[in-house]
């Protein structure tokens, strides 16, 4: 459809209207509905996602993009257990964070409240169609979805069966919209809702959040480039810095809190070099600096363009340092502020590089894989917020709610 | 100077530089220095404020603007003593907001840590200068400060002064960094410097605001913006309903939290307003409804303009409605979401208006008038957030940092 005949106003409206409905409704029921829903539409499903997939297969996409794209039965089975497993978490809304009492009598609470409206944008994966929407619901904000073009049929069905049952549920079915275009220019009005949408948090990788960013005058959380450095100070363990970066880099590394970068001290890098870089060498493309080639002689030259790469990708950039700072100085200049880490055994190190490093999660002789808001114990994850404001790190559902004040009194006003 | 001799990488980039050594710098024994160099360049100070002052009076500058941008030897002895008191307040850094232990045996907590640069943007009142700069640097980030062309002369002298005390205490000169140009070109600079300022908060009306909203890159808080409402329900106690409104729109009109516009269910409405506003009428310019009109004479008709708009003067809009659910309506189409006000002695009322008002700071039977970082224990206050992103109301010291995860590990690597 083209800008002129398809018009988000109404959607902006109704999702508005839905919102103020959902802190008082019964978000579990619902969500339990949506489960069940999922469940019975499943073979609907799967087969409405295969068009999808068929015309990405003609396309010649590649395979670890058609996995993502692909919908079976056993993944629906595991996104409608997701959704059950949603209810079992506490409620973010309806918290009092604190409360004080003023000398005048006031009863100030601090309480936590839905957003309102958030919108998603997201890429490839029909499942976060689903995750995103849920995670909102149970926030008790309704959810504007934008997905990438080729999933759209999936993504129409799936919508499609939660609203249904929503309904069901007693909740408007209007709590969950699809942005239902291809149009870019649908994006841009979606970013340029002020005051019609409260928060967008885009998923996906740099180029979708520059995009975003660049064009947002609503409220924006951005989520997940990670360019995640480790750092083996002099005073490491060897072996412990060997399985660190190893995992780091090679247990999933088309994520964002893979590792993406070694550094290694000048001290150290004769001997740790040789035999990490070896083993690393069977699985991942290595390109390095000067020092680090003189140490293992199958690296690439690094470019400067490597140092800022997210290559979400077996390949790692390897650069010898002359010290922490100098280590701390290459993470402050090329890293994305999501996870670093540092092997070492000296305790004043090890606060330094925490202190001085600014990222989501600096970690001290552990994989940077951790940075996730299940491993974390959150129950849930929406992305990880590479931003300052409000989240930062893992974003789970305390994180999707905002909190406003309310004062009680009894006739006070001011002297 | 125009932006071709004025570029703003350099104030950037030593402000980067700067705002890495502040979170272990001696923050107090900074403001105590500064407040003494205010103290002593008082005369001085004062001296190139009356060449700013004299400037706005040959403009016929009106007499409440040329009463902001003016210091006298009072108003410095105000601003020093100030920073000291803000010396006496808990440090916002270096808290451990929650710590725990994963299974695989990682320690994980969240502390506070400074947002590393801090862009302010405000206008007239050159006490903002020094208020903004040690409010960002108690909170361990660097300042960037863009004040209004009129108070330039006052605003290089008290930057001048911060700087140089700055020095004195062994803190880098560049924590505090005045934009010294009138030119709007680096506003815009200032508010695309993405990944060089971590946060704008701009202090001023509507069109500043806007002007913020629509342009910035970076990270922003929006603050200020006061419609602010009363809401009288036909339970309320009307002499405690009369007390409240007089106050909330007389007590101090120019600020953004007064009221602007009285709400006054039906049913009262004859008992009520010709009392009320004849109260009002002696100070206040009315505008109002149809229904309001035929209560009380002398009240102009209200447009819609006059719903939307933030007087910050003695003029007031008055409107009858049906009940609790249309006053509510009215405040969700024409509020800015900062403080709102129900006077009611109904349980329900007073907690549906609670509920369902979507702004800062929601009060019953009280002024709107209490919405501020000192009324509410803060200590401190740099504005009031009128967005849900990170700080919502009264934005204190404690909303000025932002935080980041700490994990200890001894070799955990992701299965």
């Amino acid at each position: 459809m083209t800008t002129e005949t398809y018009s988000l106003d109404a959607l902006f409206k109704n999702a508005r209207v839905a919102s103020r409905k959902l802190a008082r409704a019964d978000r579990n029921l619902a969500l339990r509905t949506i489960a069940g829903a999922l469940r019975q539409n499943s073979v609907d499903i799967v087969k409405k996602n295969a068009l999808d997939v068929a015309a990405e297969e003609k396309k010649g996409t590649s395979q670890a993009l058609i996995d993502r794209l692909t919908l079976t039965d056993a993944r629906m089975e595991d996104i409608a257990v997701s959704l059950e497993q949603l209810t079992a978490l506490p409620d973010p809304l309806h918290q009092v964070y604190e409360g004080w009492r003023l000398e005048n009598g006031l009863e100030v609470k601090k309480v936590s409240v839905p957003f309102g409206v958030i919108g998603m944008i997201y890429e490839s994966r029909p499942n976060v169609t689903v995750d995103a929407a849920a995670l909102a619901l149970k926030a008790g904000s309704a959810a504007i979805l934008r997905g990438s073009s080729n999933a759209l049929n999936s993504n129409r069905i799936l919508v499609d069966t939660m609203r249904a049952a929503l309904v069901e549920a007693g909740l408007p079915a209007d709590a969950i919209q699809l942005i239902d275009s291809t149009d870019r220019a649908h994006v841009t009005t979606l970013l340029e809702a002020r005051g019609k949408v409260d928060l967008v948090i885009p998923r996906g990788g740099a180029s979708l959040i520059n995009l975003v960013v660049d064009n947002a005058k609503v409220p924006v959380i951005e989520t997940g480039v990670g360019n995640c450095h480790v750092f083996v100070d002099a005073t490491a363990d060897l072996e412990m810095a060997d399985e660190i970066i190893f995992n780091a880099k090679v247990q999933r590394p088309g994520v964002c809190n893979s590792a993406e970068t070694l550094l290694v001290h000048k001290d150290v890098a004769a001997d740790f070099l040789p035999k990490a870089l070896a083993r690393l060498d069977e699985r991942v493309e290595l390109v390095g600096c000067e020092r680090t080639r003189e140490h293992y002689q199958h690296v690439g030259e690094a470019s400067d363009a490597d140092w800022e790469t997210e290559f979400l990708d077996y390949k790692l950039a390897v650069r010898v340092v002359d010290d922490v700072d100098a280590a701390i100085e290459h993470i402050t200049t090329y890293g994305s502020m999501h996870s670093e880490s540092i092997v070492t055994q000296s305790l004043q190190n090890a606060k330094r590089f925490q202190e001085d490093v600014d990222a989501a999660a600096v970690y001290v002789n552990a994989s940077t894989r951790f940075t996730d808001g299940f491993v974390f114990g959150f129950g849930a994850e929406i992305g990880i917020s590479t931003q300052k404001l409000h989240a930062r790190g893992p974003m789970g559902l305390n994180q999707m709610v905002t909190h406003k004040y309310l004062i009680e009194g009894d006739g006070q006003i001011r002297a």
